[in-house]
C-alpha cells in the first residue's frame, strides 16, 4: 500500500447503555460499512495515552500524529489559536475562550445561547482586538473568533508565561474565576493580571455591543482556558519525509493540522458539528488521496452528541457516517493503495457526557493486514483484534509499515 | 461510580500443580464468588512491576498504589519500621529482621520456632532497644517488635546509609552473614560495623533472655535484611485529592499505608495469618467505604501457604476468602457506587515456594465496565479479559477513570 486515509470520529467510544439493552451506541447502530472495514482488517482497542488515562482531544491527536505530548503538550490555546489564523510567536500566551453570558455577576450560560459566526462573533470578536491594557506594560492583546460559541485571546509582549489558570468556571451559576498564577513568578503574575483586567474591560465593551442588542442570553462575557505559549516542534513531513493533509472544520484540530505544518482541506458543506455534509468530506478525501500520502479526516459531532448525552443521537449519527462518509469512501478507495485507519481519540460514554479513560475501538484495513475474526466494529468486538491492545503512539508505527515509508531501525 | 474497594490477596498468582490435576490452586478452588466478579466485571493479567520482574511486597504495593518504585523505593526497613509505630527521620537507617536460632554458629531456624508476640517479643526487643555502641560514635539504637517472628532494627546518627548488606542467610544451616558495605564509603562502612557489633550485643543478652528460657528453639539471634533510609514521598491525598485507607495487619503493608499517610485499620479478629477474622475485615471495609473513597484490604495468608508450599492449603484459604470475606461483601456493596477490583500484589507459586515474575489475575468490576467473556476468576482465563495485560502502575489510572477521579490529560 502507498498511502493512508485516517478517519476519525471523534470521542466515538462509549460504555454498555442500560437504555440501549446494555449495548454501547456503536454496537447498537446498524454500521455495515464498518463493519466490512473490521471484516477485512485487523481489530483492536487503543489506550490513545495510556490505559486509565483521559485524554483531551488536543493530546490524542498529538500521539496520534506521532508525537509524544508529554514532549510537545502545552496547552489547548496553542493550537486554537493556530486554528483561526493566529501565528504564535515563540513568547506568545494564548488562551481558548468562550462567549459566555453573565447575569447578576454569575455565569448563567458558558456559550450565550450556543452563539455561532451568523449572530455575529466576528464583529465581538473585533471589538476587543487591539484593547489597551493598563495594568501590564507593552502587552498586545490579539482577540479572533473561533468557530460557534468559541473565541481565542492571545497576548504578545515580554515576560508572559501560560502557568496560568484561566477564568472559566467550567460550571454555571457561579461566579467568573478570576485568572490566577499557577506558580509563583513575576511572568505568571503579570499574564494572570493581564488576564483580569482584559476580562473586566471585555464585559464593558460587550455589554453595549450591538450584537448583543436582542439576544436572551448576550455575549456579555469571556471566559478562557487552556493557556498555551509555543514550543519547538518539527512538522509533519520533516519528521515523516512526506506531506499529509487534514481534512476538518474544527478549530483545534485544524490549529495542530497548522502547527505541524499539514495542509488543511476545509469541503464545502463541512462543518464541526452534526450538519457537516458527510459526502462531500467523502470526496474531499478521496480527492485527497491523489495527492497525499496521509490524509487524516476528523468528524466532531460523535463527540458533541456525547456530551449532550444523546446515546439514540450518537447512535444515528453514527449510521449518518457509515452510510454517507464511508459508503461513499468505499465505493471508490483500493484498498491494494489505500490503508483506511478508523478510530477515536478518546471515548466519551454518554452516561458521563466527558471524556473518559476506556480504551477506543480500532480498525486497519487494507491489502495484506493479517486477518482477524472480528465481524463488527465495536468496542466489546475490537478485544479480539489482531491488534489486541495497543497506544495512541504505537499506531503510526504500525500506519508507516503498512504504507511502506517505515525507516528500518537497525540494518 | 464513587469509590474503590481493593481486595488484594497476597501472593495468589500460582502454578498449574500436577497434584492438583495441572491446575492452579485459583483454578481448583471453589470461588464462586470470585466468579461473579469475574462475570460482572473486566479481567486481565498484570505484570505489577514488569513481565518477568518478581516483586517483593512492598514495591508492588507502591506501584499499585500509583508511585513508582524505581523512585521511592529504598529498602523495606522504611516501611517495617513506619508499620511498627517508628516515625524515621532523614538520615536514619532501618532494617527488617527476624527473630532466629543460632545453634553452634549455625542458623538452624530463621523464625525462632515461628515465635509470636504472645511469646514476649516484645520483651526482647525492649532488652535490645537504646543499645549503646562502642564501633560507632553517636549511633542511636531503636528496636522494635512487628508481627510474630519479625522486628525492626532503626540505627539513627550522623554519616549512615542504607548501601548496606544484612546479617540474614537467607537459608538454614549456614553461619549468619557478616552486616557488609555493599558499596565502599565511610557510611556504609560504619552502618554495617554498628550493625555487627549491634548482632554480637544481641547475641550475648537474647541467650541469657527469660523468654527463652523453656524455648526449644531460642529467639537467640537477630538476622537483618532490606536496609532503607527515608525519601520525600507525596501523600495519598496530596497525590490524589482524597483520603484512602488500608484495612490490614501485616506490619509492611501497615507501613506502607502509614508512610502514603493513609488511615489504617485494623479490625477486631484480622491477623497476617490464616486465623484472620475475614468476615470482620469484609464488614470493616464496607463501613470504610460509607468515609473513603479508596479502601485496599490486604489478606496475607495465601502468600504464607505459599512460602510454605502447601498448595492444598492454598486453595483451602482461597475459598474461606471467597466465602468470608467476599460472600460478605457482594451480599451488600453497590456495583453501582463502588468499583470493585480483587488481585494480587504477586505470584508466588507454591513449587517454587517464592514470589516469581508470572503475571497475577486481576478483576475489575463495577457498572458500566465493558464485560468480556470470562466466566472464572484465575490466572489462566483472566487472558482472554478485556484488560489484556497492563503493568501495576496501570492500575491506579484505570480505577480513577472508573470512580471519576482522572484529571483530563489536555483539553
Amino acid at each position: 500500500m502507498k498511502n493512508c486515509l485516517f478517519v476519525l470520529c471523534d470521542g466515538m467510544g462509549d460504555r454498555p447503555i442500560f437504555e440501549l439493552g446494555n449495548k454501547t451506541p456503536l454496537q447498537f447502530a446498524k454500521t455495515p460499512n464498518m463493519d466490512k472495514l473490521s471484516q477485512w482488517g485487523e481489530d483492536g482497542l487503543m489506550d490513545t495515552i495510556a490505559p486509565g488515562i483521559r485524554p483531551g482531544s488536543d493530546t490524542s491527536h498529538l500521539a496520534l500524529f506521532g508525537y509524544d505530548p508529554h514532549e510537545y503538550y502545552t496547552g489547548r490555546g496553542w493550537f486554537e489559536a493556530a486554528g483561526v489564523g493566529v501565528q504564535l510567536q515563540p513568547g506568545d500566551v494564548a488562551f481558548r475562550g468562550n462567549w459566555a453570558t453573565l447575569d447578576n455577576g454569575n455565569i448563567v450560560d458558558r456559550r450565550a445561547g450556543r452563539i455561532t459566526e451568523k449572530d455575529g462573533t466576528a464583529d465581538l470578536a473585533k471589538a476587543l482586538n487591539g484593547m489597551k491594557l493598563e495594568s501590564v506594560d507593552g502587552v498586545e492583546v490579539i482577540v479572533q473568533p473561533s468557530t460557534e460559541h468559541r473565541l481565542v485571546v492571545v497576548f504578545r509582549g515580554e515576560s508572559l508565561s501560560d502557568d496560568v489558570e484561566g477564568t472559566d468556571p467550567k460550571v454555571t451559576g457561579r461566579p467568573a474565576q478570576k485568572a490566577r498564577p499557577r506558580i509563583e513568578d513575576e511572568p505568571s503574575r503579570r499574564t494572570a493580571a493581564a488576564l483580569n483586567e482584559f476580562t473586566e474591560k471585555a464585559l464593558g465593551i460587550l455589554s453595549t455591543h450591538p450584537v448583543n442588542a436582542n439576544r436572551d442570553l448576550p455575549a456579555n462575557y469571556v471566559i478562557t482556558r487552556g493557556a498555551g505559549s509555543v514550543r519547538e516542534i518539527p512538522s509533519f513531513e520533516e519528521k515523516y519525509g512526506f506531506r499529509g493533509a487534514i481534512v476538518a472544520k474544527e478549530g483545534m484540530i485544524v490549529g495542530i493540522g497548522r502547527v505541524l505544518g499539514m495542509d488543511i482541506i476545509v469541503p464545502e458543506g463541512a462543518t464541526a458539528n452534526v450538519h457537516t455534509d458527510l459526502v462531500s468530506m467523502a470526496h474531499a478525501a478521496l480527492d485527497a488521496l491523489k495527492k497525499y500520502d496521509y490524509v487524516f479526516v476528523h468528524i466532531k459531532a460523535t463527540d458533541i452528541l456525547s456530551h449532550d448525552g444523546d446515546y439514540v443521537g450518537k447512535a444515528r449519527f453514527l449510521e449518518k457516517i457509515d452510510k454517507d462518509f464511508l459508503g461513499t469512501v468505499l465505493e471508490k478507495v483500493d484498498l491494494h493503495e489505500t490503508l483506511v485507519v478508523l478510530t477515536a481519540d478518546h471515548s466519551t460514554p454518554c452516561e458521563l457526557m466527558e471524556h473518559s479513560g476506556d480504551p477506543v475501538p480500532l480498525v486497519v484495513t487494507g491489502a495484506g493486514v493479517r486477518l482477524d475474526d472480528v465481524r463488527h466494529f465495536d468496542e466489546i468486538s475490537a478485544m479480539k483484534g489482531y491488534l489486541f491492545r495497543i497506544k495512541g503512539s504505537d499506531l503510526m508505527p504500525i500506519i508507516l509499515n503498512y504504507i511502506n515509508k517505515a525507516e528500518k531501525y537497525g540494518a
